[in-house]
């Protein structure tokens, strides 16, 4: 790296511009969003069923249909982090959580990981935050089918946890 | 939206802060970062081997393992950025091309949307921008398994389309 501007440190994402040299000795420019990271859960109700979300995003202007999720706060830790964003967004609690894997969702330009949670044995101990959340929905194995091959699950995440459980085949229909 | 605050800008990235009102009447703001869209190939040599390329990515301070992969440009149709980056990415080019889905990468503070594709029948036309990749690598489906499972994949996209091609178990062992 040869110097870095700071553009933006809001309340959640900060974006740099680095200068930085190549291995051929040329320089070019990155543009990077640092992000605090986040958390994804796939909450089991029954073995073939699972709690979606829907929830309007203004980033992209859609509805989207997905797994619970939600950024970390200063200093929590991901199961901490959760295990609040599943009872916030769904009403439900967990005894048993899973983590399944760690991933970054897109780093040719931002710092932003993922932790993926596996929760069983749900508890309905509450409701969900209206304020956020448009729609909790219990949905079947054959429904998740059905809703990617159709398109309406547009989620990367919520894509890729439902393969790392087991609720999406091996190999999509192309 | 009440109304919008655009920060940065940049060659790639754009970045705006909304004040945006919530169902219930509550105030609140978002981050967006607006990003021109990408492309992702998976490219198969044969049945059961795939080309994957390791590349230095600076927003995370790492060396990944990655599909081909890379952003739009003005006016360029997804299939011909597929085409154009797995030339520069890894020097084949490919007779039979298939559009797999498409996905957003983080709807929570971003529009980046991916378009995944698999690239069959290839053919070595040249050679790897040596300036961006650091290494191109033909992996076995044994070996990418014992790669996912040791940790050693980590960018979502790649993970995702692994899954997606048949090319990891439908469930990760945890």
């Amino acid at each position: 790296m040869i110097n870095r501007r700071e553009v933006f440190a809001g309340q959640v994402l900060r974006l740099v511009v680095d200068r930085v040299s190549l291995p051929d000795g040329s320089i070019s420019t990155r543009e990077v969003v640092y992000h605090p990271g986040a958390v994804a859960i796939v909450p089991f109700l029954t073995d073939r069923k699972i709690v979606l979300i829907k929830q309007y995003r203004h980033a992209v202007g859609k509805l989207l249909w997905e797994i619970p999720a939600g950024k970390l706060e200063q200093t929590e830790k991901p199961l901490d982090c959760a295990k609040r964003e599943l009872f916030e967004e769904t009403g439900y609690q967990a005894r048993r959580w899973t983590k399944i894997l760690s991933f970054y969702t897109s780093p040719g330009f931002t710092d932003e990981q993922i932790t993926l949670f596996v929760a069983k044995e749900l508890i309905q101990a509450g409701t969900f935050d209206t304020r956020e959340i448009g729609l909790v929905s219990i949905i079947s194995q054959s429904q998740i089918e059905q809703m990617v091959n159709a398109e309406r699950i547009r989620d990367g995440k919520t894509l890729l946890a439902l393969f790392c459980v087991g609720m999406l085949p091996a190999t999509l229909p192309s």
